[in-house]
């Protein structure tokens, strides 16, 4: 049961540091230990960390590029291995060239199925979590255990996004939250229906944790956010979010266009 | 110049009501006298009252729809004379039906060129600022008579987005701080170059202040973020934000696929 939401007056927000991670390592017990949980905190959580303590990194000279990727490859002039790797986390492409937008495995729209260079050793490559969602419930247990504070957890990438230049942090796995806040019958101050009936707010929180958490040398890969009442025992996951491939009139438009 | 951007450890967001807002109302003063600003703080304010206090509104029974409009509002099922308002407010159509996606007149890429029914009294509709850059400027500008202080100030709106369901808040207008994070020749953790280079910092913000303003008959139409360092004295804009149409991918294939 989702509990009564109200508009909080004020909320903070604060990033934590993390040691560099390794597969293996138990991300719940590591953050409690750095802070004072409080019931109610939604914990952001960058998904390079996760990836890393879930062993989600592969060596690039162990990846045997197929055709496909040869051939992608030679128009984006690109690293057939980077290319190999993007199509093992890709359910469907998108537009292979000049960008390379996916929906990934785990459902994400992005470009490179969320597979990158950077934050990881030299020769290897990041992968996105096998089921974020998975993920997000297995730190919020681990939590519980630890602290025995039910906090929500969001694990979030940072993606472009048509019509508009720059990166923002997206929600990719969640446990313990709605991924939307739904105001259908909720009236506006006139008493009237409102427009907006769907607030994304996993994506937002996600937004600005961002913010927080930088994305250079001094990463602070964890954001808590305090003062929100927000907490589900629903177990829904982030899966709702992703539209309905029918109801998806740009990505009909871009299957469209990219496919002739 | 821009200040020396770092990362902070910690911030606070609050929402602050105000009454209704009616044409002519001096809003850089009413938010002035209603907390105590401190340098450095960002604003961030829901489009509405910023519109109504511009005059942003109108009576659809004033509005004679041509024959564009009785066209579209046939397809659609709509009032020919929301169909008239939203073609005044539009540059470019991208998508006419089933939904109405447009380019609006100052630049955002949104449903309806952000005309809207709600929060505004019955048989009239808001319309977005015309140049919501100078409405943030404006309200910097007064806010700074009134006190002194020098913040940043965002307006937003909320808006849909391709393949994810829900809303989140946008910024439309800016002014004094940067609408980007820059990153790039920073480097990551391993002294590689960091593949996310701009961060849009201020639809991030947007994004979160849309979670503490509510869309009910609560509203709280203003958002203060306290403990960032991102304000500029450069006089950008959010025009840096719009992607240019030869490098939108996704503007080109919705173009392609609607207009055949």
């Amino acid at each position: 049961m989702a509990r009564e939401e109200k508009v909080p007056k004020k909320i903070e927000a604060f990033s934590i540091k993390l040691p560099p991670i390794e597969e293996g390592d138990d991300l719940g017990k590591m953050i409690s230990k750095r802070l004072d949980l409080m019931d109610d905190d939604i914990l952001v959580i960058a998904h390079t960390v996760v990836s890393k303590s879930e062993g989600r990194i592969r060596r690039l000279k162990e990846i045997n590029p197929g055709d496909l990727a040869f051939e992608i490859a030679k128009k984006k002039k690109e690293d057939p291995r980077f290319v190999q790797a993007v199509l093992d986390e890709t359910k469907e492409i998108l537009i292979d060239h000049p960008i390379f937008l996916v929906e990934a495995n785990c459902r994400n729209i992005c470009i490179n199925a969320g597979v990158d260079r950077s934050n990881v050793e030299e020769g290897y490559l990041i992968l996105l979590p096998r089921d974020p969602d998975a993920s997000a419930e297995r730190i919020r247990r681990r939590i519980f255990e630890m602290t025995r504070k039910r906090v929500g957890v969001i694990i979030s990438d940072t993606n472009g996004r048509p019509f508009r230049i720059g990166q923002v942090g997206f929600s990719i796995g969640i446990y313990g939250i709605e991924p939307i806040r739904d105001w259908k019958g909720k009236k506006d101050i006139f008493g009237k229906k409102l427009k907006i009936t769907e607030e994304a707010i996993a994506d937002e929180l996600a937004g600005m944790s961002n913010i927080l958490m930088g994305e250079g040398d001094w990463l602070a890969p964890v954001v808590v956010i305090r003062g929100l009442s927000i907490l589900s025992d629903e177990k829904k996951g982030i899966k709702r979010i992703y539209r309905d491939e029918g109801k998806d009139y740009i990505r009909m438009a871009i299957k469209n266009f990219y496919s002739q």
